[in-house]
């Protein structure tokens, strides 16, 4: 529950404690995590200070980065602290590409899974732990007009640091929804009409074949282990990527690209 | 030039210097690299152990690795070196997941651009450099049945490490030709007979609608740089994939996969 993600371990910062149990008991406006959402590099902290429901706790930038947010007549909520890009990268794992820019934000509010509405298609993301995979995921899913992305609050990566950066502002645009238990949560989305179809590589019909009429919820689980038992259980049908090579799946943000591909041909334009 | 790719540089293994333009000499067979391909994880060794032409220097393994490959009757060209796991997390980049399985083995010979036959569909890659990117690519290539990934001998991951990792086994499918002019490359394989298109945000043409008939040459340019001038020149068209969302772009490896879905379901089945 490290509020930065897996890979801040790497940080120079010291880590702030987690709080067990946290993000459950606060997940529906987000607004009482462990901490901010780290934001870093141009395209996901631009995207941030467009996005008129994130508020922004402060600004550090590089001379270089201040000039650009000016040439770009950026607004600003903050102040931007001015500093050397060795002091960002201080922040950051090793290799972060942070571009001169880092903002400290509010977690956005998390809409609760049943104000869904049964339009389009939301992704469902079983145990997916990789913030670089999930962020991935996040900017394919703005890419195609996802309504939403579910997780389950535990065994899933805080909406911040490389996350953030992978999803390349993609955060700004695509509702997290986090829930306790995802059985019981895609009950739910059957509920509100949505037809819920599993990723797994074992399904009995190509993805292509498996009925994707809208309101669509595409499950993913995770490299290796799959979908849970209990979620292949509770989806209507589950369906798998037909792969004509050597190799069998794929990466789990690419198998989750796809996916939405297929999907988006063959099931009305979302609204 | 690192040759343990560039996550590597968080080992504890002390590199070995690179040797200015080594690979480029060399690139014919791959047989006198600045040093061995590290693979680590199960899926990544094993399918280098049942791959002939991959020659094993070396496997390091913890009891359970040892085990295991004992019941599943892979045969072993060398003696596994019997370690604890922490002593194969010590030469490998943090959080790295190694199963407890690692081995050292000469880098694939990699074939000359000119040998590649006019049949299905090949992968360029223009600078891309992030070696989870490039893994994931090598994933997918194989699931495609590309035939074969070409590459510049400079401004790309060597394919060891995490790229090895990330591409899960998939090295062993996917030859890697390296050019050392990658417009010179595109050159050779219009001459074979390859269509030539590159994968551009602002390319004329949606890729379905882009003459995708086999053989087929797909390029991809770095993320934010795209592809560079010279290399946008040299294709026959420059085709955009269509993205409906608020984010217009994907990740490489993701717009990889998808463009490789597209021209497969397009062209006739590589053969």
């Amino acid at each position: 529950m490290n509020p930065y993600g897996k890979d801040f371990h790497r940080t120079r910062r010291p880590g702030k404690p987690s709080r067990p149990g946290g993000r459950q008991t606060t997940s529906a406006t987000g607004s009482d995590r462990d901490g901010p959402a780290i934001l870093y590099g141009w395209h996901t902290v631009t995207a941030a200070l467009a996005n008129p429901q994130r508020r922004i706790r402060s600004i550090t930038a590089t001379e270089n980065a201040i000039r650009r947010l000016a040439e770009e007549k950026l607004a600003l909520p903050v102040e931007p602290l001015l500093v050397k890009p060795d002091a960002i990268a201080a922040r950051l794992p090793a290799d972060a590409v942070h571009q001169g820019l880092l903002a400290e934000a509010d977690p956005l509010p998390s809409p609760a899974i049943e104000d869904l509405k049964p339009v389009g298609i939301v992704l469902v993301l079983d145990q997916i732990t990789d913030p670089h995979n999930v962020g991935a995921i996040f900017r394919s899913a703005a890419a195609f007009a996802v309504k939403a992305i579910v997780t389950t609050a535990r065994h899933s990566p805080e909406a911040t640091g490389v996350l953030a950066k992978s999803a390349s502002g993609a955060l700004e645009h695509v509702p997290l929804v986090t829930v306790t238990n995802l059985a019981r949560g895609l009950a739910a989305l059957k509920e509100i009409g949505f037809r819920v179809i599993g990723l797994d590589s074992a399904g009995s019909v190509a993805l292509e074949a498996a009925g994707l009429a809208a309101p669509l919820a595409l499950v993913l689980g995770a490299e290796g282990k799959g979908l849970r038992q209990l979620t292949r259980e509770t989806c209507d049908a589950a369906a798998r990527l037909v792969l004509p090579g050597a190799i069998t799946s794929l990466n789990v943000s690419n198998a989750a690209a796809l996916a939405l591909y297929i999907a988006t041909a063959r099931s009305p334009a979302p609204t």
